[in-house]
């Protein structure tokens, strides 16, 4: 098992030094790889599988809830994205513009778009003129250029891809419902797709998007206690109709604006499912994401008839189950450690000694638990043993959370823990930025978000002590 | 049946003006609108829908080949475009600069990718060590950005949604036989899945692809009698893996080049379905690719159990064909001509009448042939009717190209179908561009593609008379 360990200890322990390990995830693992141009990546097949894994998922349920896809232009006129003012400023500081087409400087410059309000908004403007044609429910997959200073692989990069719902309706409470329920396929989708349990709540104004009436977000709490923005869900009022001249006749023949929402999740839910699962032998992928969900190794390759029964039990689940042969010229050990590396759920040995016997190997990456299985019941056992994985994990996770999170009921005991634990702060808040201010500068937590439906564990803001509004979430963040 | 009427004749002829036919399809079938930026389209609910199931046919048989995806950046910097010096040649003319990021001017300009050859060759050089890294095959699907100065929805525009296969080989035979047969997998798509018959042949030398050694094509003809470049396969030998310095260790442990491909196809299909199917009440659909491939259109909606037996038969299809019932309140006469001009292949009626004898009408939009179905039948008889409307379409497409190909054996017979006739030449050719110019000069007909496969028609050139290297396709092209 020496190369096994050799190849190990090329991934710096998570303990020693949590930022390489991730970068040594990310490069070892083959998700992904640096290009020429700062904060734009390469997404490799191992990675761009992962994704494809997620998008089929969550584009199934979107379809379901009524939504069809659509692709808008990546060009924004300067003009268009400046009509509605908060969503400018929000975003103007952080686009690319592109000022030549060609030999010709352009009369407008354009910038490619960082997120596209201002594009729906120029389309429903222009198709939208009766009730009769609302709701509109619309989703494109795309990638979107922020160009942002401080980037990290899948995290915070300057080029990712994403999803984009843009909807609009008739009223508010339609509108207001389209936040939540997308929310929740957020939400749901973190826990059945990832396996990992998410935050569900209300950003506080300073953490709104830009341009939104209101934003709700799933936060996730990564291995090294900082908080991940997962996903958000945007509800606009008329805002942006009024902004963008949106109008139609509703049901009493009058002039009206309709009501807008917005909602996406990135890349950055790779980075998710590293640091949530990973460990210090490289990825541990949920299987419902994992390209490959089983890996087959057969020991003594050599020896015959072998390959032959790798290759009969691969065919028997090619059915049930993501499933591949690695028969390398690579030694077993090394394949142990390189699809463990690879964080692939369940590996399935199989040797001479397994074939007297009519058994065969499986171990589980999350717990690295060895089971014996009758070679004639893994049609059953495999598809059990997925859940089984899914399960475990996700409980690890949550009880990992639960540990992580502390509540505080002053300041004092708020920068205690600030200093010396990591994971959420849980406290109650008066409702005032300053408070956000104080604690952003005084111990870098921030305001995660807002959780109204738990129970008030005080009357009172842990921060500046005054009538408290909101229990809050706090945590350093990704 | 006046509203039908009405309805059809918002459509422009396609005799009076194809160019106003085919903008006037594109709009009020919903495919696309216009953005505020010119050449760039939003491709709508039901134009994406088109190109989902063009995406998803193609990426399954390219995955099935061992292709895989990946994601690269759209932005290029502008030294890497130039290391190839043909490449650049030909695309800096058209691409779209971007000069600022955020407030700052950036210190080099970046483009944003026109192709993505300069970005995997890159990648490749960082990756590609041995021989036991070879081959990689390949594939993005993403937008890319040409600065064109005539663009028309579809078929040319200034962003476009496409796939490009790029493939790295250990020898020149493996990368040539690679971009065989992905010319292949396009034929047969287009044949098996569009409906179209295309000639399938090799790019001249003054219409290959810049940068590469020879550029295969396949070629389809539209109704108004020009050619339609609709998909090419590229063989790059070693020039980019020599521009980029992508380097192996060959079997005999010697550094060596790399071999290449590169191949894609674009939403230009879209255009190419509307113009080689399409007809004066609007759009026809193949079958494989129509969103919708059977609508029911229920006959007095509002005697009783009519909307009931039109669910049931919806039921019972909806695992067989992707199936509607438009319920709406306007008129079976207005639906009728809806469905026609979205193309739906067809459209089953039911009435009080169908249901006291048990059966249904189905409208074939090919055809707009009438067919009495027994409804204990359907199950068998829809899937066998789009089997069968597919093949119509593609007889009745091949039976126009033959009617439309047309030989020429000397200059003035090749003058005189130019002026005379739509459709392709076919003509001997000497392998001199002086003749291509000539022929581009006086009849406004260029070479489409070399097909030596076909046997030769005379030993001399139909435009200068020295004697013949190739038989050519030439025509007026979009």
């Amino acid at each position: 098992m020496s190369e096994n360990k050799k190849a190990v200890e090329e991934i710096t322990s998570m303990d020693e030094n949590f930022a390489k390990w991730y970068t040594d995830i990310v490069k070892k693992a083959e998700l992904m790889d640096y290009s020429g141009v700062k904060g734009c990546m390469v997404i490799e097949p191992y990675g761009y599988a992962i994704w494809e894994n997620m998008v089929s998922a969550l584009d199934k349920k979107f379809k379901e809830l009524g939504h069809q896809n659509v692709s808008m232009p990546m060009l924004i006129p300067e003009s268009l994205l400046q009509k509605e003012k908060d969503h400018v400023e929000g975003f103007a500081p952080e686009v690319a513009w592109v000022t030549h087409g060609g030999t010709e400087k352009l009369q407008e410059r354009l910038c490619i778009r960082p997120t596209s309000e201002a594009l729906f908004c120029e389309h429903y403007a222009k198709t939208i003129h009766s009730w009769r044609d609302l709701p509109k429910l619309y989703n494109q997959w795309c990638s979107v250029v922020r160009w942002e200073k401080t980037t990290r692989p899948f995290l915070r990069s300057t080029e990712f891809q994403w999803q984009e719902g843009h909807t609009i309706h008739e009223t508010p409470e339609e509108a207001k419902h389209e936040t939540m329920q997308m929310l929740s396929v957020y939400y749901d989708f973190f826990k059945d797709y990832l396996a990992i349990p998410t935050i569900k709540g209300k950003k506080t104004e300073s953490e709104k998007f830009a341009g939104a009436e209101s934003t709700y977000t799933v936060e996730a709490l990564m291995h090294d206690g900082k908080a991940l923005q997962s996903a958000t869900s945007h509800y606009f009022g008329n805002h942006f109709a009024k902004a963008f001249g949106i109008e139609f006749q509703n049901r009493d023949n009058k002039p009206q604006n309709p009501y807008q929402t917005s909602w996406g999740c990135t890349t950055r839910m790779i980075g998710a499912v590293i640091m949530v699962h990973g460990d210090d032998r490289g990825l541990v992928l949920p299987p419902k994401i994992a390209p490959t969900q089983v890996i087959i190794i057969p020991i003594a390759v050599k020896k015959e008839g072998i390959l032959k029964k790798a290759d009969e039990i691969k065919e028997r689940l090619t059915k049930i189950c993501r499933i591949k042969i690695d028969n390398s010229d690579k030694s077993p050990g090394w394949k142990f450690s390189e699809h463990e590396m690879r964080g692939v759920p369940l590996r399935l040995e199989i040797g001479p000694k397994d074939i007297e016997k009519n058994q065969c190997v499986i171990v589980r990456r999350d717990s690295l638990e060895k089971i014996i299985v009758n070679l004639d019941d893994v049609e059953t056992v495999i598809p059990e043993l997925l859940e089984k994985v899914h399960a475990a994990m996700y409980e690890k996770a949550l009880a990992r959370r639960s540990e992580m999170t502390h509540e505080a009921h002053d300041f004092e005991e708020f920068k205690n823990i600030s200093e010396n634990k990591v994971g959420f702060i849980k406290s109650m808040w008066c409702g005032d930025e300053k408070c956000e201010k104080t604690s952003k500068e005084q111990t870098a937590f921030t305001s995660r978000c807002i959780k109204d439906d738990e129970n008030k564990i005080d009357d009172y803001c842990a921060i500046c002590g005054k009538p408290a509004k909101h229990l809050v979430y706090w945590a350093k963040a990704y």
